[in-house]
């Protein structure tokens, strides 16, 4: 067991969901005596929405969840944790199949409004008659606190990770907590990670989709640790209307804007907690680039800035290095122009112009990269293009943790 | 200093080249004692091909040489190692023009027939007082052997690089050989690193050029180190013409085959030795992807595969770790379909048709992962592109040297 993060926050006070229980089980996926199989149980009504990985190979999970969401609506969530269950074939589908229909006899649901996520090696089939086990267990077991729950959905991460927010809606408090899992095979341009959102708010399916998919795109989609992107990544927003709010069903409904602010704060905070248990990390690194030729582009250059090695070990070694910050911006294949470009650490330009700022002031920007939150900016001085995205340093303990994970 | 890389090979038997003669000199660019400053003179008539790195962010020897290299003619090469002089502004563009200037006066040719480059930390301007001493040794220096002169544009290499060819034209036998340096910020999509290919064979600097670009496609660009794309690679040919052969000005001429498949030869050898020097390397590998919806599609692919850290790593540890292969393949954004996919380590396949071959030998995938020439195929299934790229793993050895480099 690896130590705990140095960048490790408190698990926060997490209030229950009306509608929504928690309860989790030992399947033994792994040889390991902890719990691994995670089960909650959702009211009648509950509606749900999802965002999953863009990998060409998905976990027969991920297909099950999209397969699913269409029709709006769930009754229960089961995550697997020690085998991700991708790449398996038939007898992957089948494991998928197998569970859905156990959860949905006990429930008396239909099958596409069980939801499932496995994490954990890619290749080896779920073993079906340990998943059985475990959710006749998780059916009787006590419900748990939604901490227990964070920590069952755990692989390789180092400490529990949620999110808790409220907003007023049609003169109701909602609230909405997050539960995450994630440290490696982490990278961008998708829903990442297994990451699961729980509200008491009335939501319409599509419009809690489309809250989701808008905080996705400025969260989770702006966090790498390594640029792997997981064949498994989901992540799912269930509302049980438990708040007895008038139900939202556009941008248009009094607290919407409420509503979805909040459910963007708990996606970025849970999106941070990823970057916070990345694979070796010792600092959280923030990039931000301003003045490219578009967002989308200020988005890709901030990416190749935050995936490159050559920086991350840069700053793993509090080595204000800023031309591996120039080089990873000419590499981005975005357009840029050498002579317009400044970047920043910290609050201090550091180079501009096309050069190194004449005698810049070092003595901050040491003391900054000596902290674990680092802030490094480039300006590319090209047009309105913004973009912000979450990294981590890289260090020894990636290599220590990824050159001996399956064995 | 670091340890010679357990992959390296030792420096070739490397003739003279009549025409070419290199000389080197302490231009005491770093606190070293060591030479770091490199001139090769050329006899009147060399020819000259280049090509240089895509970064947006490029240095200015590389624009030096990108507006020389339409004239086609060569009369001096200069390389500085231990400043890389880009992102320096117009300081860096005085350096260069000083030393083109001081070069050509020397040799009573023209500026535009001076070539240059230099290697080593990013944004900070080459003293041009110290280039200059070093260029007014180096041009009363007894001339040198390749492989000193290969070991002067080192920097955090551990080893000297080179390769020799010859090819049969008109004729004539003529000569080829390469010298190159690089070992991390090290990614295709571009003539990489700093390397130069002196030939005695008389070649039309248009036809030189059309070899070259095409041997670039398939060996240069075909390497990675760290993804990360350097400001300053540039990779030059020199024909002196002294072989006496008739001149090559096309593919269709008598010995353009030969001439071009060792120049190929020469290319790839060099781009080779790189990945052997890659920063904490301890495997080489070769990832070859077949079956893809084309050549461009497979490449792609195949760069995703060898960027992964996670494979990387894998490797480093001798873990038959395939899943990783498969995320990196469904993350590549490239046409897949993953019940098509099969993955191979050495000669064994290990997954097909969407999952786990059943009980595969483990015994020699074991025993190919042991070794440090490391074999990963990967075949779509959809159609008839191939491409094959070479990389090396990721060690603890990367992060050691690139944490710690500037200070």
């Amino acid at each position: 067991m690896t130590d705990t993060s140095p960048l490790a926050t408190p698990f926060p006070t997490m209030p229950l969901i009306a509608g929504a229980v928690p309860r989790i089980a030992r399947a033994r996926y792994k040889t390991w005596d902890r719990c691994d199989l995670t089960f909650v149980t959702l009211d009648e009504g509950t509606t749900v929405a999802g965002v999953t990985t863009q990998s060409r190979c998905p976990s027969p999970e991920v297909e099950w969840c999209r397969a699913a969401l269409p029709q709006g609506h769930a009754r229960s969530l089961i995550v697997n944790a020690g085998n991700s269950n991708a790449f398996t074939g038939h007898r992957g589908r089948a494991a998928v199949e197998a569970m859905a229909k156990q959860a949905a006899k006990h429930l008396h649901c239909q099958e596409e409004q069980v939801f499932l996520s496995s994490t954990g090696v890619i290749g080896v089939p779920l073993p079906i008659d340990k998943a059985e086990a475990g959710l006749t267990a998780a059916f009787t077991a006590e419900p748990c606190s939604w901490e227990e729950a964070a920590a069952t959905i755990m692989t390789t991460d180092t400490f529990t990770k949620g999110a808790v927010a409220t907003a007023v809606v049609d003169g109701k408090t909602v609230t909405l907590i997050g539960i995450i899992k994630g440290s490696g095979m982490i990278a961008p341009d998708m829903a990442t990670m297994l990451g699961y959102i729980f509200t008491d708010a009335a939501v319409a399916h599509d419009y809690l989709q489309q809250c989701l998919s808008a905080a996705n795109k400025r969260t989770f989609s702006c966090i790498t640790v390594d640029s792997d992107t997981s064949t498994s990544d989901t992540v799912l927003a269930f509302a049980t209307g438990k708040a007895g709010n008038a139900r939202l069903t556009s941008a248009d409904d009094d607290g919407a804007d409420a509503f979805a602010a909040a459910l963007e704060q708990v996606c970025r905070e849970l999106s941070h907690l990823v970057v916070r248990d990345g694979e070796g990390a010792s600092k959280f690194i923030e990039v931000s680039v301003t003045g490219a030729s578009s967002d989308e582009s200020a988005h890709r250059i901030a990416l190749s800035i935050a995936n490159s090695p050559l920086v991350k070990t840069a700053i793993a070694g509090e080595d204000a290095n800023w031309g591996r910050v120039v080089m990873a911006v000419g590499k981005a294949g975005e357009p840029a122009e050498r002579d317009l470009l400044s970047i920043r650490f910290g609050e201090t330009i550091v180079a501009k112009g096309g050069l190194a700022v004449a005698d810049y002031d070092e003595a901050p920007v040491a003391q900054h990269l000596k902290g674990d939150e680092i802030s490094v900016g480039a300006d590319l001085g090209l047009g309105k293009g913004r973009a912000t995205v979450w990294t981590c340093d890289l260090t020894h303990g990636y290599i220590s943790i990824n050159a001996d994970y399956r064995s």
